[in-house]
């Protein structure tokens, strides 16, 4: 299946017909250097300057076997092509440990490229940039909206199209291939050029994996048999909503009571304040030590049993940071399980008026005493899930256990964090019944995170930040092999004059139906920001998309059912399915949801019709019974109905017309058409 | 002088014993490579992005003779070291055409660089990095400000630090030596690093050259022999201040008289719109056909004889472009004069809502031709001077009539643009009368530019782009050779909310006193902003320090003198004259004019001191007489008072006493305390 090939000018390698490497001596396909960087960190965020010293091409090649030697004079690399296991692995062998390493994949114009992580702002980052360093996501993410500029002038939090907490060395091409660059080294792709990728790496990276298939749904099949699957997502999460809300055991059943009084369908309550608050300029946060606070959610595990038995989860939240000073913090200080200075003291960090530190997750004994604090503190509680957050903040000039540059452990600290939660769930026998969910994230997460949700989306409609980045940031992580995806219903940052909407709210809400599954959130500033619970209006169109999403459920679990056995996303960038399309590559702001749902969220204010470009097949929309063929059509898109259609000839059709009669009659209703429900 | 000597992992190259280069195996003095940039246009400004391909580091040296020969395998470097006229050059050859180019001048900790060419916003700029390349140099110039990214939104035109019409590849060191590496080519000047300046240029240069003295003063002297000197500049601009109105004959004069009434001196006026208007949304803008507009200025000719026999010089505006479909363009046209697009035709360019050309300078026929055009429509009628504007447009994908590679020419191109003015001044036997001044420039802009002036500040206070920027853009156009440096009084661009103040307009007057001559601007939308003539405060105002200014012309006169001999700007840095105090390398905002002056001009709102730190030694406050020793002092600083103090040593004292003995009398009178003038 591997091929050198003797061109005009040098030497092509293709694996099954596909040309991976071109190389000719005036544009070779390695080159190795030195360099240095200046990084500058300020909670969470990082500003990376790097200086390249020296960049050699190595423009000669000679052939062993199946080795290619590349060099230049006294530099070389010993690049080594394998097929294994159905894959091409690429070892690579340098003469000395090189600071920096780029290496140019064939490429062709037309070629579109998907994944590298969450990448909010671009699903398709055929002519970006992308640096892969965990990071917080950004406020704005677009130096030319002025939510990026104050969050630049006050904190350097405004981000760039790029920035990500989830980056990822994988990605998969138009041309159906994948590819994972083994490292976690800060990396920088760039696939600015017509004619090839230059993939930067900050050292020599181990391999090179790609995977060549012949259909864009094989692929997936395919590259998550490398990568690894998530545990299956339990069923119930399709029954209905998790609100996300807080103040304690009386207040959070009272919202309870209040939405299922207005009859919304309700399957879990999350909250994240179980161990209490702290205040902060940015907002509500919440009180680091991982600790049940007895006094604001008194009786909790007897709550939890009881909500428990009505098929309703009780939810919490914890990160790998611990606040300075407190009980668990001490315990690890102590037993030198925290990251630590150059003093050898504990790494206590600015997160942003808090002070803290982090487990030492390369430390066994400490990882192993953090899985034990999940368990003993989370899942003995009852807990069937939390939000495991953070994971990109690791400094890089603090000391690890194991002894490592924290510059090549920074990307991978992520993936020990989901690694941490994966194994406490595990070793408590609940894999597949406990849900944590991540934001950061990276080349592992796709086995250890049980679900992602797209980050801290502002509460507004900003390309970038708002509402639409959830898209992008889903199918991008999906394309990798993260199957499921979902966000914060209703945004979660709430800065510099962004305040969430009633409409906000709602059109989150009804796109969400089409996600992993649906949680709200009230946001880092609840009291100035629209809430569900102080709206009867709202409440109802919960109740409407909730009994929807409980109408759904037997598709979903099919669409589960795939991401376990094929590890296809539960939402689908258009060329899974319709990969002889061109718009099928093009296409950011809309998705498949399964094979047989069409989805275009409405992602702008004010809309009351949406222009949707189905792929060429026989469609119903969901809302109305009304037949479409491909193409190009305005529909109508009020609040509660957005944009939807499935598939006529899909086997699920006698369910999807079920929703679209119940869902007909209740407008119906509502109109005073009919005079029964 | 030159010494190469060993040690012990390399070689050092000495001049004068003063370390130039100091060479490595592990940290090469020079880097050749390869390249390509993506370099995006608007409206004079670029976004010029880089993309190396190959950085080779010149690890080996062979000695042979005054010659090094860097290498690496089959890249060479042939480095010639000789000295010649008591400077030291270094001529490079390399053995192939290389697209990149870096070289590592030693540096050490605490050194400080100051130069480039005219920088706003730092004048020691160790710690930066400056590309240099000639652009529109920025409205608001940071990223953090509201009116950068407005200009940003907009325009594309908001600009960095570092954004420059005037970039030099000259500089200055605190170890007072400087250096002038002889391209045009793209640079970046890179001066971060703790021991190496790394200079990049996109070109192989023919040479670098070096001087090296004991004094900074004799280094300015030494750095002028080599660049050259401009013209002397006229006694009559320091006999008060050029009024730059507009409106047609009988508007300009109704504001002389005015002015004259009011006790103001005046030596010229500046109209720029001598060739009439052209609207758009950015402001009051000039018809770009370089003809005496007769409608609007009717009887120009008679009233600058009459002016000038009043020592009142009257003045006038060109740049290099050409407005579309009128005459001069026309018959550019029609003679092959205009830079060329790819198909051979005039090149058009969008100069922002006004489509032109520009005349092909490297075209012996076209740059003769526009000499003719400067002495036929400028010189004949009689004009004492102009605005010579632009020079930073030339389109990186014209064809030129040399045929030279536009990227290689473009920040050429001011320096052309100044030596057309200059041949045609001096054709006219009017060097040393005629004064013409400039915003672009580049090396050569020491002979070719009879005057500068610091570009198009915004009308306010903001650090980088407001009234502050004129003292960095003054000092570093200054110490590499520029010693005439003047500012538009009251700023230019009024944009996204941005209006002159009267307060910001006094201030800008008051310090401009200490500076080559005094000019106002009305700015490019008029009508919106302060002007002086509407406001009758601020006419005394300008009586006041237009008698100082003339007052002061001795000792001006003198400056200028110093200036012609000696090559010494007349705004000093303080280390000039005092080299021995670590502040005197550190200071940005305060300067010495002359050397007996100390100015720290008020440049914040609202102000009624000003804190000065004066040099170690005996100063007299210019407006209240009372001495100081050198340190730190809180100053009154009132409208009309900037903070101002004479060397009590000083040769000029008895003149200096005499404006303090005058103000103090006027001042007095207008308190009341007087009864007669």
């Amino acid at each position: 299946m591997i091929q050198f090939r003797n061109t005009e000018e040098g030497l092509e390698v293709l694996y099954k017909q596909h040309v991976v490497f071109n190389h000719t001596r005036m544009r070779p396909s390695f080159f190795v250097g030195s360099g240095h960087a200046t990084i500058k960190t300020y909670r969470g965020n990082y500003n990376i300057r790097d200086h390249v010293d020296s960049r050699i091409p190595l423009e000669h090649v000679d052939i062993d076997g199946n080795t290619l030697l590349f060099h230049k004079d006294r530099h070389q690399l010993k690049v080594t092509f394998c097929d294994e296991y159905d894959r091409l692995t690429v070892h690579f062998e340098a003469d000395q440990p090189y600071e920096r390493f780029w290496m140019r994949l064939h490429a062709e114009r037309d070629e579109k490229i998907y994944g590298c992580g969450q990448q909010y702002s671009y699903f398709n980052l055929r002519h970006r940039q992308c640096p892969l360093w965990a990071s917080e996501p950004g406020v704005g993410r677009d130096p030319r909206s002025l939510t990026t500029f104050h969050a630049n002038l006050h904190d350097r939090a405004g981000g760039h199209y790029h920035t990500t907490g989830h980056p990822d060395t994988t990605f998969v091409s138009s041309r159906c291939y994948w590819t994972h660059v083994e490292t976690y080294a800060f990396a920088e792709f760039n696939f600015r050029h017509d004619d090839y990728h230059e993939l930067h790496v900050w050292e020599v990276p181990e391999r090179l994996v790609l995977g060549k298939t012949d259909t864009h749904l094989a692929l997936m099949t395919h590259l998550t048999a490398y990568t690894g699957r998530p545990p299956r997502l339990p069923d119930d999460l399709h029954d209905g909503i998790m609100l996300g809300v807080q103040g304690g055991t009386e207040v959070v059943l009272s919202y309870l009571r209040q939405a299922q009084a207005a009859g919304v369908k309700v399957n879990g309550l999350w909250c994240q304040d179980w161990v209490g608050h702290k205040y902060t300029t940015f907002g509500k946060r919440l009180f680091w030590n991982w600790l049940w606070n007895e006094t604001l959610y008194p009786d909790l595990k007897q709550h939890i049993k009881t909500l428990k038995a009505q098929n309703i989860r009780f939810m919490a939240y914890i990160s790998p940071h611990l606040l300075k000073g407190e009980s668990l913090f001490n315990e690890a200080a102590s037993k030198g399980y925290l990251i630590q200075n150059e003093k050898g003291e504990p790494y206590i960090d600015d997160f942003g008026e808090i002070e803290g530190s982090q487990v030492d997750l390369t430390h066994p004994g400490a990882f192993t005493w953090y899985k034990q604090v999940i368990k003993t503190h989370l899942i003995d509680m009852g807990f069937a899930g939390w939000m495991a957050d953070f994971g990109e903040y690791l400094p890089i000039d603090c000391r690890l256990h194991n002894g490592e540059n924290p510059m090549h452990m920074h990307n991978q600290w992520p993936v020990l964090w989901a690694r941490c939660n994966y194994e406490a769930v595990k070793e408590s026998g609940k894999l597949g019944e406990i849900v944590y969910f991540m934001r950061a994230g990276g080349h592992g997460s796709q086995t250890y995170a049980t679900a992602l949700w797209t980050g801290d989306q502002s509460v507004n409609w900003e390309k970038h930040d708002g509402i639409a980045s959830v898209i992008p940031a889903t199918l991008s992580a999906g394309i990798i092999g993260n199957p499921y995806m979902h966000s914060d219903i209703g945004g979660y940052t709430s800065l510099y004059g962004n305040i969430r909407t009633k409409e906000l709210f709602e059109r989150w809400l009804e796109f969400s139906v089409f996600s992993a599954f649906m949680r709200t959130h009230e946001g880092n500033r609840p009291e100035q920001n629209f809430q569900f619970y102080r709206d009867h209006e709202t409440l109802s169109l919960m109740a409407r998309m909730t009994s929807v999403r409980q109408d759904l459920k037997p598709y979903i679990v099919h669409m589960v059912d795939e991401a376990v056995k094929h590890g296809y996303p539960l939402q689908r960038p258009l060329f899974l399915h319709y990969p002889d399309e061109t718009i099928s590559y093009e296409t950011t702001y809309a998705f498949l949801f399964g094979q047989d749902l069409y989805v275009k969220p409405v992602i702008e204010p004010f809309a009351t019709t949406q222009i949707v470009n189905l792929p060429n097949d026989e469609w119903i929309h969901l809302w109305s019974g009304e037949a479409y063929q491909g193409g190009e059509t305005a529909i109508p898109a009020p609040i509660g109905q957005p944009p939807v259609f499935y598939r006529k000839q899909s086997t699920f059709a006698p369910l999807f017309n079920d929703v679209t009669q119940t869902y007909r009659q209740r407008q119906e209703y509502a109109d005073g058409k009919a005079t029964d429900l």
